[in-house]
């Protein structure tokens, strides 16, 4: 694909995952945008291919030996194969990328967000952690740079579509859906019986596995509470929660004379990546079949169920909190998710160790980014050391 | 309440009736109107509390000796009272009146709308009947003069609502929906028995009793397609209708990407009485009872059936001929639905009469405000011919 003066630059880091490879397929359908690079950790195959259809100006690997391959393999081409953080942060900086979207899994996002706001450019965000670790710094470093920061969450970006029609000031309640996940319906007494292959069996959406436990605990509708007030600037208070196990409507708003505007489609995480691209425009083509309200028949809604799940009260007392809260809460579910899905630990005890680490957290407030990185790290440790696990890699590593 | 250079001045038609009411009932509330004049039929009693209430300039009755009561009992009072046309549209001109509200029931809104359309007032439109018969001329009328329009049927504030989401060419489908009236499940074999008092009964929504029936019959929803058409400046084919018994989401919007925005409340006027007058803002108080989709429960959506209501085709016909079509299918609606209150005609018969005048009118495209109500009165008889009933009043008489 030529370059053009006319199409926007992208950026993607995490481009051969789940979230990436969606990426890569809406910009082949979605006229205007050009793949300026592609980062990636590991999957050296897979970018390869990537590569070699979208032509892109540099590819970071972070596995040095992998990087190495794939340069020795491009040998000839104009491709720049980098694999260090610097170099990474280059291609983030690059003045040809006008959008970086960041597909990265987990706290490991949060520095190339970071950089990402800090030069200026949109930064689309499927890495709900950068906001939920660093929301009021992101937010300040956004006013300085001008950078803009528009979420890929599909409830976020509902929420984006949504605020449209009235001013943020019109606005009296952000209402998010989950899917409740696979544990819905099942019974508290047989939560410790839960195996990881049960949680990883989402009913709806087909996504990573540390987003399809948090769905399966609930923690990930506590992150995106805290998500959406930082990038909606609101209090925890105004926003809602309502399971609707068909994953139609993603999110609503309620504006202040009661009239709710709520965004549909199929759960298919296309529609929010397109959006971000084009925000705050809708463009052609549609990716997805399109919505047969008649032939869905039947939307369900229902309360979060605050004693099976508690992870909803977590999400809420750490929005309240502010400060390093959210890199704490999200420390400690990334390493609660991990010992789960190694079988180190069971259901239920995600919750614990999460609660545990909460309540020993000495918050510290409007932190640098110094402060939230020894936050994360601390309450990994903290939650490790309750769980009796190995204490895994933390996001400034 | 004393007038003050920054409240919107007023002019409510149809004060008395059920729109009215609820008008009157959403100025109280709401801050920022002053009711310039009232105009109302005949109901003298109930215009004389509101006269007393809200301290309007003039108020209209068309009845001439209910007009001359209340001019006598006003006495000393400095309320001008007026009963002619020409007086409504004085009234209609005023330049203190800022928002003309149209709340008459029937096509006998339609002269007031044009006249509040030549003055370029913004006019709040609960008379579909005015759009449905003159839609291209008052859209004509209105970019010459800057009026605005802006409905007040619920499916259509919704649809504007929606619509904010985003610019109108990245619109690619407009969802009205209806609560599918009364006889939503009743078997097509039992429809010639079917009686006034029941079809009175509508399962959702409070309203007229014109309205009602339309609601009974879907001609309600056929009258709002070609409302649609005129309003949102969109083909029939990009209308779609879906039937939702509990009558909570009023309308969506598809854009070009798939994404769906829903407009949602509970079924009561007063929200969209409320967003035409303050359009495009949304203002507090709410009026209604928050809505809580988890005690809902359950929202169900279903096609509508074609062959018991014959009426969505006849709308979508109607749409597609345009010209004087919208007053034919209205005039034949008004004298059917009139003939069946009061027991002179079967159920099934409203169809027949507004099927059998629509295939015999003879369309008359891009039609002056004389051939619209030429051809209201054409089908008015055509459709009494054929039903065997007296010929009720006409448009513009």
């Amino acid at each position: 694909m030529p370059a053009s003066q006319s199409m926007k630059g992208i950026c993607l880091l995490g481009s051969t995952g789940q979230i990436g490879v969606r990426v890569l397929e809406v910009v082949r359908k979605v006229p205007g945008f050009r793949v300026v690079s592609l980062a990636a950790k590991t999957s050296e195959e897979a970018i390869r291919g990537q590569i070699a259809e979208f032509a892109p100006d540099r590819a970071i690997l972070l596995d040095p030996a992998a990087a190495q391959r794939l340069r020795a393999g491009l040998n000839g081409s104009r491709v720049e194969v980098g694999s260090s953080r610097e170099e990474l942060f280059e291609a983030i900086r690059d003045p040809k990328v006008d959008v970086v979207f960041c597909a990265i899994a987990g706290a490991q996002g949060l520095l190339a967000s970071v950089e990402a706001v800090k030069a200026g450019k949109v930064l689309a965000l499927a890495n709900k952690e950068s906001v939920v670790m660093a929301g009021t710094l992101l937010a300040r470093l956004a006013r300085e740079t001008g950078a803009s920061i528009i979420p890929v969450d599909s409830e976020h970006s509902g929420v984006l579509q949504a605020l449209r029609s009235g001013a943020r000031d019109q606005v009296r309640r952000i209402i998010l859906t989950g899917s409740g996940g696979p544990f819905r319906t099942v019974p508290a007494n047989e939560f410790s019986g839960l195996t990881p292959a049960q949680a990883l069996r989402h009913p709806v959406w087909e996504m990573g596995s540390k987003i399809t436990i948090d769905s399966a605990t609930l923690m990930n509708k506590a992150l995106e509470i805290i998500e959406a007030c930082a990038l909606f600037d609101v209090p925890e208070s105004m926003i809602d929660v309502v399971i609707h196990p068909q994953s139609i409507v993603h999110a609503a708003v309620e504006f202040v004379d009661g009239s709710i505007l709520a965004q549909m489609s199929r759960p298919d995480m296309r529609l929010p990546i397109q959006y971000a691209l084009t925000y705050p425009s809708h463009t052609a083509p549609a990716l997805l079949e399109p919505l047969d309200l008649a032939r869905l028949g039947t939307l369900t809604f229902e309360a979060p169920d605050a004693k099976r799940f508690p992870s909803i009260e977590f999400g809420r007392r750490a929005a309240r909190q502010g400060g390093t809260s959210g890199a704490c809460l999200n420390g400690a579910d990334e390493v609660a998710v991990e010992a789960f899905l190694k079988g180190r630990i069971r259901f239920p005890q995600i919750f614990d160790a999460i609660g545990h680490t909460l309540s020993a957290h000495r918050n510290s407030a409007d932190p640098s980014l110094e402060e939230i990185l020894q936050a994360d790290a601390w309450a990994r440790r903290e939650a490790a050391r309750f769980l009796h696990v190995d204490n895994p890699i933390a996001a400034q590593s």
